[in-house]
């Protein structure tokens, strides 16, 4: 191994909510390599270092520029929002990095949405949940769908990535008809935005209610299972069933 | 609202895995309250401050010291490895705080032992995932059943937290023959112990052989999908189903 690329999850926003960890990665990086959103959340905390970007779609793009940089002898990173093994460029690394035997690769974790929007709503997910995404670009319908009924079925908290975009307006709403034939239709919902950046935001409101709430690429929605509960403006899930 | 607790997440073991959020309000509270693992953790970083804990299983106690102390006027920080909102505090602190309602409630995110384990096997946790604890304590075995069967047969990873104790020796082995039903013997699995921590460990095997592996209270268990391959030694799930 003559080469090393880190691929640093930064966190949800803030420059704080990162990790000590990654900010020292960064701060000894000499190029780092992310979708201009990213960069953009970092950049003024790392002054003097080489940004390199490519269009969102092009990842690949972005995975082979981090190993080409990285055999120039420079140390990389790639940097993702919250963790980088979560819907994020950590798998696509180590697959375009099967290429590329003499580059180690080190995955920094950071604090995915899933976490920090649960931290922002109260404490939805303390109990078993399941992590779903609603993107349909690589995942069959099917197979999402199937995973909504498993969990609805089966009683999970269910966290929501990607639950809409420009072309899946109606996802959300799909996805909430099929919870809602296991889940009670005043099961405890929370939507958060923009976690950690410019417009955070966010609500409590009813399965039935979620429905038709709106949700945008930066929208991560939590859906409570059978024993959470509202507990002064807080969503709270409790550990156990000790009270049924 | 005069007072306020922080619930802070501090990562898995070593300083740096957490916040830098995190690391700034344990430098801001007047006292650190938590098990006493993992004040051990953060003591030596920051001198001068309170320490409070109580035995592991008095974590109610642990709850009303945290609010008795801010009754005082005083900064208080309640800690827990990981992020406090998985399978840690801060649910507990929401119900105990509906009897304090001048006490406001922040909690600061932190990275969960998944995200960080997921890190070091490499992207096992990149689609659709569940995170189930195999304790029964608070929740009958018959729930906890359920729920593995349902992440199986819809093709979930699985991440197990609590995966043994000394009374529990063979609800891995439980675990993994329900999963059998639906996931392939061959499956890919991961087993993380000590995380960040003295003894940090790591290894990968398949799913016949989990059965019969070695876990303990400080183990975290990757179960990948049908999907989920290993690639120089990483464990590794794709974004999605291009392939197939
Ligand atoms: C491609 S995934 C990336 C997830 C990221 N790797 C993580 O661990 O948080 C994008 C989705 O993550 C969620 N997300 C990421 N950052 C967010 C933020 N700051 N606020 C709310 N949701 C966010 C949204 O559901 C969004 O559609
Ligand atoms: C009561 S749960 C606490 C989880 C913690 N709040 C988190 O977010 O990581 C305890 C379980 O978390 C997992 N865990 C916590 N810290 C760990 C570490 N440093 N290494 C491996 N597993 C860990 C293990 O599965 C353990 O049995």
């Amino acid at each position: 191994m003559s080469h090393k690329i880190y691929v640093v999850g930064i966190g949800p926003g803030a420059y704080e909510q990162m990790t000590v960890k990654a900010a020292d990665v960064l701060r000894q990086s000499d190029v780092i390599i992310g979708y201009t959103v990213y960069i953009d959340l970092v950049r003024d905390h790392l002054p003097g270092k080489q940004f390199l970007s490519t269009p969102m779609t092009k990842e690949t793009d972005r995975c082979r520029m981090a190993f080409s940089e990285a055999r120039k002898g420079k140390t990389v990173s790639v940097i993702c929002s919250g963790d980088a093994g979560i819907y994020g460029m950590a798998g696509l690394m180590y697959e375009i990095g099967a290429q590329y035997p003499d580059t180690e690769l080190e995955v920094i974790p950071g604090v995915t949405a899933a976490t920090a929007g649960a931290a922002l709503l109260g404490a939805p997910l303390i109990h078993d949940f399941c992590v779903i995404s609603l993107s349909d670009l690589l995942t069959p319908w099917e197979t999402i769908e199937k995973r909504i009924l498993a969990a609805s079925r089966a009683d999970f908290s269910v966290c929501l990535y990607n639950p809409s975009s420009k072309k899946r307006r109606d996802y959300l709403k799909k996805a909430c008809e099929l919870m809602l034939k296991y889940k009670s239709p005043d099961t405890v919902c929370g939507i958060v935005k923009n976690i950690g950046r410019e417009g955070e935001e966010k609500s409590l409101l009813t399965l039935q209610e979620l429905k038709d709430a709106e949700a945008d690429m930066f929208t991560t929605v939590f859906v409570g299972n059978s024993q959470t509960k509202t507990l002064s403006e807080a969503m709270v899930t409790p550990r156990g069933y000790q009270d049924v």
